[in-house]
């Protein structure tokens, strides 16, 4: 069933100043007391691995990070309890007028995006782009991580259609998000009843087996069912036996709903052998005339396992997931990362013993460049105040280099806020979701396979090697 | 930072009713239409598989579902969102005036459970029992889980203190609950301020690579900052160089507080190999006198690398752990079902070809039985008005059975709601991180081991197995 947003608010989301690690608010309090509270800081948001061994990410969270952000406050409550944790009085008044002014440059909402690229840039005063870093975090890697997880299982499924019901095995209140992230990757619909009144997804969902165990027949059961939903009917067929019991009930209500004009809509499976239940109940449907009748399956499905019913051809119309989705489960977290690039127009980086560990100094912008056919191509990080370039350099192996002369590019980072205000209306679950959908048509199916996808290309710019290099060299002799 | 909880709710949670799978809403409506609305049901809680290849779970979530269910109803604008649904105008109006009047027998939050023993009772009109199904399974399931990653972290940590650092890569608003959920499984602090704010977790944390960068000098930024946290600061050393400049750099500044009348408190490894660097890092330390300044390590922690340190007897005195903890990353969900077991005095059950996926009919009591030691030894599943029984059997394998005669037992279920009302009070976090604490201490210690855990014994009544086969029989001559 189809149905407009609600709204696209997390209402739920009432006291995001807190929802953060204490680090941050005693580095913002040794900030004000050092008096450094107006210099402007510059901050990178990326992540150094793709999740699921795979070869993208679907990246989300933005939208909600934005709707946070212009209603970040602390409210009197909260002051009070960081006080008994012994907080500076001037430094909780400070923040008892706090509001974020802070400028964003990001991806837009389901852009692909890939590892070490970063994808979101956060300017402001260095309290409010610091504390905003564990809120941040935790909304983009994990709306990101299921969007991704979503668009995989969409992409084996083709034209069969996706359903999310992992509620009931989503990590705690994440199940709102999960929701969202999987829309913004592709999935057609969830079960997931709040997430569809916030985010407008349709829902989907129709009898466990807790129904039929209460009626004294499976059969009443499904005769009581249809009368009430004589044309969205989905029946659960494995309560008792599927190929014994619940597909011959099935055949019976079906044809009585035919007598009454009506058509079942479906059955679903929800246990023992996809493949082998799929096709025996597909021949015991068919032989009845119902091959109108769609097979909805469930149980512990993930894009392997879909992947694996395809190839055996599994008559399988719509794929219900749950867990391995909405918890990512072989890969529950993306690793993103914030790094601070700048302070007050200086330069600013992280040395590590592991090259490619180290940050990228100095505020930066990504080109991302398209082929001639219009596929996405290859990645640039130049200097924000940079003329395009010709040439981009490995990040570690500088000797391998990618010529983009000629080659179109977009930018990458789009303005989002300024100054703590919208720049432009954010985007819905199904903008970002068309969104993604879009890109990833422009994404070579090389990088899309499951099994050791080819890497997409990230160069960085001439000038941000040199910085970088010179920052490096100066604090090994430091 | 030690602080008394602000309160024990989750104010987040503002909309629990419709955070539900759809076909809760379509199955209360079908009740509805059919007449059964007051039919009076009993649904049982527990998980098939333990969690980690471990030997238990650290039940949790009772105390925030409790809450919930005090404040379950369907606001005006849910109901408009359902009537464009299509739902019928005359199940909103019973939505609307809808109040749980449930009764609910659970295990304590902290006790320990194990696979297949119920360890939650829901009984109630069939709507109602019905409709609270997923939020109980998504609240349930996740705070276990996190409560029994938390423990096995902590049993191997020993003296050595354990911190909850994962909120930037939790999944989405599930933050919230993995912190409760390692509390209750005894961490001894969180990085996360909301977790601390609403259910008096201590908080945690000094600073990030962000601040050391800010300053012009590694040196500069420590100075700088204990002199703004004197005798709490921990010095993040590897954000240039850990042996080469970030130990040199402590090592002043701790000699510089000492001078004050100070002592640093510690300082913390985030990278590199742990072992190595906390050994170095200790003699630097303590051929310089600083044999009281701890050390702190974090980065990718789980229970199997904190063994891994603890064989190599790498001198840390305090793990930060993150993702691993607060996703679980190696088992991200409990695979907690909900059950229909009775309908009006009718036992029911789900016939399953894989005997171990049958459910037990019928209104079910579970009997923990203590050994001679006071120790745990197994648990009984009992119908609920039979009397103490002094044999239990294998759910599947009848011929193996387990005397209890005359040992000690306690009922595992316990009356916590009466008619929609508390029969008691919740349990605070704290409490029930205390009675986890407990009850571990009475579980032998070959359940807590990590490789091959002895399994603990789970047995039924004589009674519940003729119940269950004659069910059984029923069905499959049906």
């Amino acid at each position: 069933m189809n149905n407009k947003p609600y709204n696209n608010h997390i209402p739920v989301f009432t006291n995001p100043a807190i929802y953060t690690d204490y680090y941050e608010l005693i580095m913002a309090q040794g900030y004000f007391l050092a008096g450094r509270k107006d210099e402007r800081a510059s901050f990178d948001y990326y992540f150094r691995n793709l999740p699921f061994k795979g070869g993208y990410v679907v990246f989300a969270g933005i939208s909600d990070m934005l709707e946070i952000l212009q209603d970040y406050r602390f409210h009197e409550d909260e002051l009070i309890f960081l006080e008994n944790l012994g907080f500076n009085r001037k430094f909780l008044d400070y923040l008892s007028n706090f509001r974020v002014h802070l400028d964003i440059y990001s991806a837009r909402e389901g852009e692909i995006v890939f590892p070490n690229a970063l994808s979101l840039r956060v300017e402001g005063s260095i309290i409010e782009a610091q504390l905003v870093e564990t809120i941040l975090l935790n909304v983009i890697n994990f709306e990101s991580l299921i969007a991704t997880k979503a668009a995989r299982i969409v992409h084996i499924a083709g034209h069969r259609k996706v359903l999310d019901f992992g509620l009931r095995r989503a990590q705690g209140l994440g199940g709102i998000q999960a929701s969202k992230g999987a829309a913004i990757g592709g999935i057609d619909g969830t079960s997931n009843v709040y997430a569809s009144f916030v985010h407008g997804t349709p829902v989907s969902g129709t009898m466990a087996h807790s129904w039929v165990q209460s009626f004294e027949s499976e059969l009443t059961a499904f005769r009581k069912f249809v009368e009430y939903y004589p044309d969205t009917a989905v029946l659960l067929v494995d309560t008792y036996n599927t190929l014994n019991s619940g597909i011959p009930n099935t055949i019976k209500v079906a044809k009585e709903l035919e007598a009454k004009g009506h058509r079942l809509k479906g059955v679903r499976l929800d246990s023992g052998d996809l493949a082998y239940l799929s096709r025996k109940t597909r021949e015991m449907l068919d032989k009845e005339g119902l091959e109108y009748v769609q097979i909805a399956a469930s149980n512990q499905l993930d894009e392997w396992v879909i992947q694996s019913l395809q190839n055996q051809q599994a008559p399988i119309d719509l794929y219900g997931v749950g867990t391995r989705l909405v918890t990512a489960q072989d890969s529950p977290a993306l690793d993103g990362v914030y790094k601070l690039s700048s302070i007050d127009g200086h330069p600013k980086m992280k040395v590590s013993e592991n090259k490619s560990k180290s940050t990228l100094p100095g505020i930066k912008k990504v080109h991302r460049y398209l082929d001639k056919d219009g596929m996405l191509y290859c990645d640039g990080i130049l200097l924000e105040d940079e003329d395009p370039v010709d040439t981009l350099y490995h990040p570690i192996h500088a000797e391998k280099n990618t010529e983009v002369e000629g080659l179109t590019y977009y930018p990458l980072l789009i303005p989002m806020m300024k100054d703590g205000k919208l720049t432009q209306p954010i985007s819905s679950t199904e903008e970002s979701a068309q969104y993604a959908k879009a890109q990833l048509i422009k994404l070579y199916p090389e990088h899309k396979r499951f099994e050791n996808p080819h890497i997409y290309k990230v160069g960085i710019s001439h000038k941000l090697m040199e910085l970088r290099d010179k920052l490096a060299k100066n604090h090994n002799h430091s």
